[in-house]
C-alpha cells in the first residue's frame, strides 16, 4: 500500500474550534505534521521564528514568491501569509499527514495545484452555536462579532468545495473522527494506483 | 448530520477473506445490516430460509424481476441471485449501513442505479498470498484453484472502480479499518447537503 503522506487542508469558521482540534490531534497522533506559515508581520511576545510562525521581511517573502517555493500565500491588510512548499513536501516524503490550517480561499489554491489534497471544514453544530461561542469569549466587541459572523456566511458559500464536514460538537469525538477521516482517506483506491497496478500485473499470468 | 444509513458493496477475490472480515463487522457494531440474496438454488443442509438466502422457485425470482424488487441479479449456470431492493430501503431508513456482498458485476449495476453507494474492495496483500491462501484449503483440486485464479486476475482489471481498497492482511485490523471506513464515509460533504443547505441559510442573515 502507499507510504506517501496525505496533505489535509483543515478549515472552518473563527469559532469553530478547529485550533483545538488540531492540537489535541498532533498530541495524540505522530503520524502527522502542521505546517508552519511563514509571514511578515512581527513576532508577537512570546511567539518563536519556526514555532507559531516563520518570520521573514517582506523582501525575503517577495523573493519566496518568486521562487514558487509557497503553495499558497495571501496578503491581508499590510502583511503577507503563505505556506513553504519545501517543509510539506518534506515530511509528505517522510510519509507524515501534513495538515494546513488556511482558509477557504487558500485551500482552494491548494486543491488545485494538488488535486490529491483532502480537503476538511470544520463547523459547529448550528450558526447559533457559533455566536454564542464567540460571545461567550467575552473578549470581543459586539462589532468583532458581526464581523465574524458575517465572514462564517461568507466562507459557508464555500464548503461544497470541501471533502468532509466534521462537526465540532464534542472535543473528543471530533479529534478521533478527524483521525478516522484522514487515515481511512489513505485507503481510497485512486491513492493506491501503484499496488492495484501490481496486483494486476501479478495476476495477468494467471489468466488461462 | 446526516442519519441516512449508507449502502456499502462489499467485493473481492475468492479466497480475500472478505467473508470472515463481515462476520466480524457484524459481530462487533450493532450499527450494519447484511443484505439477505434471494436465490433460485436448493438450499443445502443447514441453511435457513430468511438467514443465508431468501429461497424461492424460478417463477417468483422472475416475478420479482418483472416488478423491479430487486436492487442487481444474475444468473449464473441454472441459477438466479438477487438482491432484495425492499430489505435494503428499510434497513437504509432505519439508519443501518447495509452491507451486500457481491461481486464486481453486481457492484457496478448497483452503483449505476445508486450512485451515493459505497464500493469497497478487499484483497490479501500479494498474489502470491491469494494462491498461497486457495491452496491452503487443502479441499481444492489443482484445476479449481487455477480457475479461481484466473477470475481474480479478470476481476483485478476492475478494482479501479471501487472507491477503497482494503489489504486483508491481519483480520483484526481491516475489520477496524473497514469500519472506519465507512463510519468516516458518513461525514462525507455531499452526504451532508440537508445540513449544509441549512448551515447556509442560517448564516445568511449575519451577512453585512
Amino acid at each position: 500500500m502507499n507510504n506517501k503522506g496525505i496533505l489535509v487542508v483543515v478549515s472552518g469558521f473563527s469559532g469553530a474550534g478547529k485550533g483545538t482540534v488540531m492540537k489535541e490531534l498532533l498530541k495524540r497522533y505522530d503520524n502527522y505534521a502542521l505546517s508552519v506559515s511563514v509571514t511578515t508581520r512581527l513576532p508577537r511576545p512570546g511567539e518563536e521564528d519556526g514555532r507559531e510562525y516563520f518570520f521573514r521581511t517582506k523582501e525575503e517573502f517577495e523573493q519566496l514568491i518568486r521562487e514558487d517555493a509557497l503553495i499558497e500565500y495571501a496578503r491581508y491588510v499590510d502583511n503577507y501569509y503563505g505556506t513553504p512548499r519545501s517543509y510539506v513536501e518534506q515530511k509528505l516524503a517522510e510519509g507524515k499527514d501534513v495538515i494546513l490550517e488556511i482558509e477557504i480561499q487558500g485551500a482552494m489554491k491548494v486543491k488545485e495545484r494538488n488535486p490529491e489534497t483532502l480537503l476538511v471544514f470544520v463547523t459547529p453544530p448550528t450558526v447559533e452555536e457559533l455566536k454564542r461561542r464567540l460571545e461567550g469569549r467575552g473578549t470581543e466587541e459586539a462589532d468583532v462579532i458581526a464581523s465574524r459572523m458575517s465572514r462564517a456566511a461568507e466562507e459557508a458559500e464555500g464548503m461544497d468545495a470541501y471533502d468532509y464536514v466534521l462537526v465540532n460538537d464534542d472535543l473528543e469525538e471530533c479529534v478521533e473522527r478527524m483521525h478516522e477521516i484522514i487515515q481511512s482517506e489513505h485507503f481510497r483506491m485512486n491513492r493506491n494506483t501503484d499496488f492495484i497496478r501490481q496486483i494486476k500485473e501479478e495476476s495477468r499470468a494467471f489468466i488461462i
